[in-house]
């Protein structure tokens, strides 16, 4: 069964571009990460801004220096240049191209960040007995570009992206226990409630994933999301940059349970 | 300054009659406590009712054998007959006598038990720069009677009685956080929003202690009481018990921040 791979195996069936689509449900268990790569003259300012901004962007791991395209403590064979299913191409911040290996466009000026995503804690939700509902219906969670601004880094700024999952009060209580364990993972939410008071008018129309349900008593719950830095990153318009495609993440040698603090 | 009396001293004044008011305020850093005194008959059921109910009744402490009124573990010269500003006695669940001293009403079959009390972490709250409304405003905690059952144990059983402090969003999910870390003073919230799904109709009409304020944008938030424990003495109706005054608590020398599981 394809979802018995181990990160390892899934790597190198991506890196043979055998896999090139979404990660999720994938190696259970295994951290699965966003990738931010960018040339080293703009990379000291983002690495200040995910320092500024870690709930939109926990940090993982990074290349050691400019050019490295391995990250050994996350995985001892990691290619960040081909073991991720499918790259976007960006110029400026207008995105020119989706690949599925970005050898032809590495560069020996290069920075890679890797970034948290909320897989690790939706997981983590899961194992606790929640119900999260993207999962239930199959679908993208909904994104929405909040009023929230983040710290701004050089010219790097941009509002915080936000996640939303529903949940009852008593779940919604229990959601925030298990992500505060989670910080390098989005950490706890950042909202619940009236999505106005943050700046989004019409939940049912997320800017970025898909709708989901929301039922009586229950409350829309709001979370840092890794678009985040993507955006700053469009905002930005640095000349270079390299993310993953949304949902077609870094499958990483990490435990989930290893991201926990406590 | 009578609120730099330390706990001690307190208690000092307390026995010789010479402090019989509520000790809200008093020996900041401490922890205060809910007493109950049962015959040991109905001791034991109650240990049970509080074991399966650790929200609404957090044991800090209890009689080492019946007709013990010490307790070592939370103030070497702790005495529980003469400690405590106010008791109130009950006589098959009603209130008969309201006392600054049990002396006269102790018998050598008598168990104390001593809970945690949301003194302690509306402290935690303070340290961390939340406003806490009932202490702003100079009152008394509002408290209901919920409709959320406790487990019951032999002859104790009811409803939980809730207090509630209102936050916006972003300080109510931090207030979870923080009060997360205090399973012995009623941990984490039961329930926010929507007051009708735990049975609570009217805000504004508390069944103890007195309204507050809530503003705009602000979700009422509530914690598991330590009046809940009153409640099920009130309904088992046991032929004898003794229990604080509510607000007039047995002070201890235990630190809250030891109350802290991390």
């Amino acid at each position: 069964m394809e979802s018995l791979l181990s990160p390892s195996m899934l790597r190198q069936k991506i890196r043979r571009n055998q896999f090139s689509s979404n990660t999720s449900g994938y190696c259970s268990g295994y951290v699965q990460a966003n990738l931010c790569i960018l040339p080293q003259q703009q990379a000291h300012e983002f690495l200040q801004f995910c320092q500024l901004n870690p709930k939109p962007c926990p940090l993982i791991g990074m290349s050691a220096t400019p050019g490295d395209y391995q990250i050994p403590s996350l995985g001892k064979d990691i290619d960040l240049r081909t073991d991720v299913p499918q790259y976007r191409i960006f110029e400026y911040g207008r995105p020119i191209a989706q690949v599925c290996d970005i050898r032809d466009y590495w560069r020996n000026d290069l920075v890679a960040f890797v970034l948290g995503c909320s897989f690790s804690f939706e997981e983590a939700l899961l194992a606790d007995g929640l119900e999260v509902r993207n999962l239930t219906e199959g679908v993208n969670v909904p994104m929405y570009r909040s009023s929230i601004q983040c710290q701004p880094a050089g010219t790097f700024s941009g509002n915080m992206v936000v996640s939303m999952r529903p949940f009852k009060a008593a779940d919604a209580i229990r959601a925030i226990q298990i992500c505060s364990r989670f910080p390098a993972v989005h950490g706890a939410p950042v909202h619940f409630g009236d999505s106005s008071e943050i700046g989004i008018q019409h939940l049912n129309q997320p800017d970025f994933g898909d709708a989901v349900t929301i039922r009586a008593k229950e409350h829309p719950v709001f979370w840092a999301c890794g678009v985040t830095p993507q955006v700053a990153v469009e905002q930005s318009k640095p000349p270079f940059c390299i993310t993953h495609a949304p949902g077609a993440m870094l499958v990483t040698d990490q435990l989930n349970s290893r991201l926990a603090i406590m």
